[in-house]
């Protein structure tokens, strides 16, 4: 007997998709889903801007800490990010999807439904995709954007390799909520009071696409998201940059929930290697970093947290009180270690 | 002890990847590869022409088939030809790879290889990725290109809804080779006289970027590429223009070498329903698309197989030399069934 898969049909499925993802499925560009590729109108005298990630079970999400809603979300949210880290505006996303075996029709309705969610918080629009079948779910999408007009702007983009000694660090909101939110599912304590707020940075983290904008208005030209964890993403703009990097540890906004729930020092370890935050390091003069906290007026938090140097080419390291070096329990996350 | 991949980690093996692309690493664009995002410069009055695809083992190939390297130039292969079943000019790739846990730094090197010839072979180059790793070795590409100056052409893309009563139907190329050539290769029959052509089709094939902007020039407005099977991809231009189509079984143009090594039976039925041959399906009127035949030329065949009728609408049917329906062992694939 077919399973409703089967008895669906990869087109029909396709169809199924692009209703339920409602005002977020592209209708109105110039070819809409539904053909060979999609095709829209793009804005003169900007530059498009591209990415592409892939996710995939057991290695990004697991069944067991989010549902795979969550998981559409967080692909949208983590390729927004990348835009944003640009300093880009997202216009469209291509998704492509690898069903596993066991996926039912519920769970990919879900899926939509999270994509939806996050394409209508981060103002964007599916333009296009592929399904297939595979051994594991597994979710790649490219997200496609554009530049603030280039004749408007002396550094239209924000790059990592910009970073100069003198220059301060800062980031936005608050760091590790999302690996202490992991931490708070797996130790079964969703529960307990101020858990929401991390696992919802877990399950469905927010791009900063309009602090991206501000900055390169600013005249900011440094700056990337924070996606695998601060130490070791602060490490590829010092490598980039041939610059050396210090943290002051004390000064990484850390959300207190964390604290409250798993303590300051495992707080403080996972906003210093934790990841997939999305929030963004800037790096640029003091002044006008602090202009761009918009903590007061409800806006986006932007701390400063340590600065750029000459010395030590390639390495960051973060100080503790006493001014001695701080390790965190890990940098980071390499796909391959 | 670390693996060869674990000891290189994430952000070495990427820089390696990039090292071996060569030429087609995209390196002279506003911001290359190694940043959140690719940026590049936008054709004014042109539009973004944009499309994504995943390829997995076991579903789209087997180690026992084809190399890394072949996956590595269908993926690329198969991207572009989704552009130029659109018409448009091809520009850059953003590639994601999720590593399967058995994957060895020489077959990484393999899969660079054969997506550095696909690039060179289709004037396209790779602006960004993406590594991860996975249960089962995936390719996801988003291909970008842009359209013919919106200004200049009346059709400024081959859709699949443009069909209209009265067009004819055709097909550059021989198809059936990819199909046959999978055939050959698990029938161990590679060594035979002429497998070569057919095994070639199936781990090297080639998009059809000129005769896509060859139509657009020509007016023809409606097209799209054979990836799937010819019949079921008939049937999506049949649905999207409420249509309905015939196809003369014996004009559909058929690789000597399939016939003369699965015989002539078999041969059709791969042509009709086999997939992946990246041909072009196009329809208009017939004299504009016999001008688009360069077989004479040494340049890409266009051959005529059928036509568009206001009959049995959404519904392609095959005939044989005596007007009767012929059905073949599969119209093409579908990934639910």
């Amino acid at each position: 007997m077919p399973t409703p898969l089967e008895e669906l049909g990869e087109f029909s499925l396709i169809d199924r998709i692009v209703q339920r993802l409602g005002v977020a499925a592209a209708r109105n560009i110039l070819v809409p889903p539904g053909d060979d590729a999609a095709a829209w109108r793009v804005e003169d005298g900007c530059a498009a801007i591209a990415t592409i990630d892939m996710l995939t079970e057991g290695t990004h999400w697991r069944l067991d800490t989010m549902t795979l809603g969550d998981a559409g979300w967080r692909a949208v949210a983590a390729n927004v990010s990348d835009l944003a880290a640009m300093g880009a505006t997202p216009d469209y996303l291509l998704v492509a999807i690898g069903l596993g075996p066991d996926v039912t029709l519920d769970e990919i309705d879900d899926l939509a439904e999270g994509m939806l969610k996050a394409c209508l918080a981060h103002h964007v629009r599916i333009a296009g995709g592929d399904i297939i079948r595979s051994h594991t779910t597994t979710i790649s999408i490219a997200a496609y954007g554009h530049s603030l007009p280039l004749a408007d702007v002396r550094s239209p983009f924000l790059r990592r390799s910009r970073a100069k000694a003198g220059d301060r660090i800062a980031v936005s909101g608050t760091l590790g909520a999302s690996a202490a939110g992991l931490a708070v599912i797996e130790a079964l304590r969703e529960d307990e009071p101020g858990a929401e707020v991390l696992t919802r940075a877990h399950r469905r983290p927010r791009a900063r696409v309009q602090l991206g904008h501000d900055a390169i208005r600013a005249g900011i030209a440094c700056g990337m998201d924070i996606s695998d964890g601060l130490m070791q993403d602060l490490g590829h703009i010092a490598k980039a940059s041939g610059v050396g990097i210090e943290v002051d540890a004390n000064t990484v906004p850390i959300e207190q929930a964390a604290v409250d729930i798993l303590g300051a020092h495992a707080a403080l370890d996972f906003a210093l290697g934790g990841g997939e935050d999305f929030e963004l390091i800037l790096t640029g003069p003091g002044d006008v970093l602090k202009r761009l906290d918009q903590a007061a007026t409800g806006g986006t938090p932007v701390s400063l947290i340590g600065r750029v140097v000459a010395d030590h080419p390639g390495e960051v390291i973060a100080l503790a009180d006493d001014g001695k070096p701080y390790e965190p329990a890990s940098r980071g996350w390499d796909q391959l270690r």
